[in-house]
């Protein structure tokens, strides 16, 4: 067998969890919650179950849920997409964004990509033949920011899609107006499609808003934008998402998304299409994460790592050159043996392993687990 | 946006399913149970989600639940896959189809289908930018019978993968000692690799076993060997399969795996391991579908369609050139429309839609329903 991936491995989150698994370290490295999901979500998916919903639903999702995220989206960002053709329910939000990129990437066509990046856009982009084109965001010793002047210079005519992350993962970036304004005149007049992975849009931190691709009509027009219930319900496991689109993008992502999965667990779509009668779980996000944030901030404070912003997203990056020369991998390792807490290298999210003495945290955890984290690293 | 798939519009078990529910047709389309699945099982699922199991299973699978599937296929067909690195959980066996081919087919590789053939084969070697050769299944006055001598004329050295279906989808045909003696014959001394898709495993009629992949050690060492928890356990919707396959193999097939979906539902997977602690609901399959399929035979026999063999699957083919010369598509259109039962019209199973005058029943509904739609069909 001639590999189609040559130089992929297996992904750092695999690597990190077996080793805090092998250590017996403190989770903070791939992205999950460690307390439980709310009560009445895991009954209304039994609740679905014992009422027989067990065969095959819709291709497109479940009609009480696609008009529930049609309706969500309506309330959070005052656009209307039409549920029957604009919204599609997927196994996870991975499997949107893979099949969006699979549905409009032709080979050679171009992808621009902000580095540092989740991983799956790169060597998605490659099995569709396209070309990935890198712009690196800038680390300053403030923060991370993106380089709009870099994106526009590398838009060319065989631009086909722009990989958009707001908020950041791993950086907890989050695109302000002015990043909009920017992205704006860059697409504008030009045939470049959005692909937002939006995934952690209810963990926008100090009052500011989330600023969804649905939000701005120029934006939206071109967009498939990716969300996730396993994140914004503490549910990682559970592997649903949503993409939502305009009525001829969505078209195109159905037709690879059917090939692909068919379609999503059936039981789960339903409860969660009755658990979102309630909108309070997300609008009570962003203060339950922000006070996490706090208090891992606070607690990290007192130790020898620097703090870069958390502006979103449940992940806190910091510096640790003032306490290693290690490269970031052999670091995350040394952490997860020695410290036993597991942190993700930054790293792995640049082709080729931009080195920047960055490790990333996840605080959606207990706040306890947080406290026996901070203990040991306040240590290091 | 330019489509990836020109070609291609919404599955015909979509358009059908639509058709009946707008008729009020009995839905003998698409293939999925009518009935409930055992009551243990969404215990099982209930459980895990209650005992916290919600967040990110491992990328290849619970290991719980891949050890309950090699067991399984050690006990049942006599080959001893490695749990840890030859099995892997995926969302329903359409996404281990459709990432298996995305592993190993490269641009310009040949594909070869046997046709009439499940929708999702087709177009997605097209994404891989492979290319698909056709051979057609000999129909005669008594059955499908797959010809090995023009399969055989049809590899060149190009050919990098052939899909296999057995028990088949749509025709109900399945492998025999012969079958597995004339494509060893073929694969044997060449670089082939084989696709199985095995999801009707345990629908196998009169006796007869099924030949799958796994029990050949030459065809073994090439294999993909696809099944479906959905098929088994009569949970269509729940959209969880599995890949069995030698470890360099299934080593690419994760690479893929990891971008394209990451993981699969834990709580079912949790689940339904909990439930293969007993063997007697796959054990029970055949003879359990054997007096359904009877039951709809008989009642038939008494009507104008003409009956093909159903030596497994829980599908029925039979042709209707006595009572009509509608083209498949229309003629099943209609028995949606006026007669009030559902079928699947096998032309859109070929590229271009070959036509033989023959449709798809299921017969995996509850007696009641299949003595319903046999009135009905009583009266054409
Ligand atoms: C899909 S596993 C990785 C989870 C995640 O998004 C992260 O930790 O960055
Ligand atoms: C994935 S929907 C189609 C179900 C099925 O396998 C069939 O009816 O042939």
């Amino acid at each position: 067998i001639v590999s189609r991936l040559p130089s992929v491995g297996t992904t750092v989150f695999t690597h990190m969890s077996m080793l805090a698994a092998q250590h017996g370290a403190v989770n903070l490295g791939q992205g999950f919650p460690d307390f439980a999901c709310d009560a009445r979500l895991v009954d209304a998916v039994t609740e679905a179950m014992r009422a027989g919903f067990n065969q095959y639903p819709m291709m497109t999702g479940v009609p009480a849920l696609r008009q529930a995220i049609a309706a969500k989206i309506a309330a959070t960002y005052g656009r209307q997409y039409d549920a029957d053709t604009e919204i599609t329910v997927t196994a996870g939000a991975t499997q949107a964004l893979t099949t969006a990129i699979l549905c409009c990437v032709h080979p050679g066509d171009e992808v621009i990509i902000i580095e540092p990046a989740y991983d799956s856009y790169l060597p998605t982009v490659e099995l569709a033949g396209g070309v990935p084109v890198l712009v690196q965001m800038t680390l300053t010793d403030a923060c991370y920011a993106i380089p709009w002047d870099r994106i526009a210079a590398a838009v060319t005519p065989k631009t086909r899609l722009l990989v958009i992350n707001t908020p950041h993962n791993p950086t907890g970036t989050v695109l302000r107006q002015a990043d909009i304004d920017a992205l704006s005149a860059i697409v504008q007049g030009t045939g470049i499609l959005i692909l937002a992975d939006e995934v952690y849009e209810h963990m926008v931190y100090d009052g500011a808003r989330h600023e969804s691709m649905s939000r701005h009509a120029v934006l939206a027009a071109r967009s498939f934008v990716v969300s996730s219930f396993g994140k914004t319900f503490h549910v990682t496991g559970w592997k649903i998402g949503y993409v939502a689109a305009p009525a001829p993008l969505m078209a195109e992502f159905r037709k690879v998304h059917q090939y692909n999965v068919f379609s999503t667990n059936a039981p789960m779509q339903h409860g969660i299409a009755a658990y979102m009668a309630d909108p309070r779980p997300w609008r009570e996000l962003p203060d339950f994460y922000q006070r996490k944030r706090d208090l891992f901030r606070t607690g990290l404070a007192a130790s020898r790592f620097e703090l870069l912003p958390a502006d979103g997203t449940y992940f806190q990056c910091v510096r640790y050159g003032a306490i290693s020369d290690l490269p970031e991998v052999a670091f995350a390792e040394w952490l997860a043996a020695e410290i036993k807490v597991a942190a993700i290298p930054v790293a792995p999210f640049y082709r080729g392993g931009v080195e920047s003495r960055v490790v990333r945290f996840c605080f959606a955890k207990q706040d306890d687990t947080l406290r026996l984290a901070l203990d040991r690293l306040a240590r290091v």
